[in-house]
């Protein structure tokens, strides 16, 4: 029931991401290049928590946008990214996400992402799987030869451009391509879906991949960091999600 | 009127491919690696054939499967791509389109490019500018650095992997982003609606990009081989697509 709320709001949440290419979009910049957050990006994240709270109104909030960035701390705390994919929205790319999930203590507990373009939800409930629009989905069991893999880097992390590209060149000589999509939630649900065989970037915020790690996982597939620790929903990681067979081959190609 | 013809066809070809993810998808393997047919790549083009003939009968046919590749000849020729981005179809991404181009001496009268998860439709006229849905688009006048970067490659094509992945890390630091899509034809078309900056691939063939060279063209863009040459419509080419400036800085910064 709760959750069927939070779903409701992310949908219509969606509407206002829809209803945004209507108009000549008011862009701000970020540190570094291309960290760009629209007024939308700002409207949505307002939408979300301010309905958010009515359904659950004990829950603290950590959010990518506009310093409203608390601690997960205890009991429960959403974890917000309105728009994942912000400059694929700029560019009109039909490929961008709301992403909410549901931590209690300190641990996912839920976690859904809604591309508005394709009207596809990804949803987990912890220990009771995965779905796509309410039809259970399963990573991938096969190996990188038999999957498409994927790979996110964002130009504000330039430190790390040899390596991303060093990883993305070996993954795409050992399976059947490469994408790098612009929204890394939406890419690890497409690991979650078996769109995906394997996905890995060097650094993401919590709010990029809470809530798919949970889908993820839910689905059956592994989420690590690149090194193959465990990620932390409070600080930056990198991330390596892929099907189990995968995420053993990749684990091996790139470390 | 014609045109409007060959679009309700592609519209309704479109159908044929949601409707393949209601049931079992059975691939074949061509030659190499990821490069797949699947039996809904065969019914497209097929269908396509059956009723493009019927509104242009004194047409010929340069198309992707099967062997009924003609020369383009004299007169009217269909250039098809019932699936561009198989691979993309038998993963469920979404992001694969129907490309039907028409030539008239060899020349490109006529492009559509259709992606039916998302009902975008690209078209142009010869003359007389780009569509994206029956809107005027157009390539971005901007540089690199205001702009997403795409590539492409293909696992089947191996001897120039150490070539686009050092094109694809140029193209990303010294703009946006770096995307790669997996739909050559679409891919371009984003050239055209200003979604990307820049499309590289090194080997494609004439159906991949027919129809896009004429949208990226009647939308303001260069589309040329990657070291600036002209493309053929009768062989396999490289393609460098870009808004104007865009093409001026990628052709220095890869050539």
């Amino acid at each position: 029931m709760l959750y069927d709320e939070i779903i409701n709001i992310v949908t219509l949440a969606g509407e206002m991401i829809l209803q945004a290419h209507e108009e000549e979009l008011t862009i701000y910049d970020k540190a570094g290049i291309s960290n760009f957050v629209t007024k939308h990006d700002k409207d949505v994240q307002s939408y979300l928590i301010r309905n958010l709270r009515i359904i659950l109104p004990e829950a603290n909030f950590l959010a990518e946008e506009d310093g409203i960035q608390q601690e997960l701390g205890e009991g429960y705390c959403f974890i917000i990214d309105p728009i994942d994919g912000t400059t694929n929205f700029i560019f009109d790319y039909k490929h961008s996400c709301i992403s909410v999930g549901l931590a209690y203590h300190g641990k996912m507990q839920f976690g859904c992402v809604y591309n508005p373009y394709t009207r596809e939800m990804y949803t987990a409930i912890k220990g009771e799987g995965a779905k796509l629009n309410g039809k259970e989905i399963h990573s991938s069991d096969k190996g990188l030869s038999e999957n498409l893999a994927a790979f996110g880097c964002a130009r504000y992390q330039t430190e790390d451009t040899d390596r991303i590209f060093d990883y993305a060149k070996k993954l795409y000589l050992n399976s059947l391509g490469i994408r790098e999509g612009g929204s890394a939630a939406l890419d690890i649900c497409r690991v979650a879906s078996g769109a995906n065989g394997v996905y890995v970037e060097l650094m993401l915020q919590p709010w990029d991949y809470a809530a798919a790690s949970l889908i993820v996982m839910e689905a059956g597939g592994f989420i690590s960091t690149a090194e193959g620790g465990l990620i932390s929903l409070e600080q930056p990681s990198s991330i390596l999600a892929a099907g189990r067979t995968c995420w053993k081959e990749a684990m091996k190609l790139l470390n």
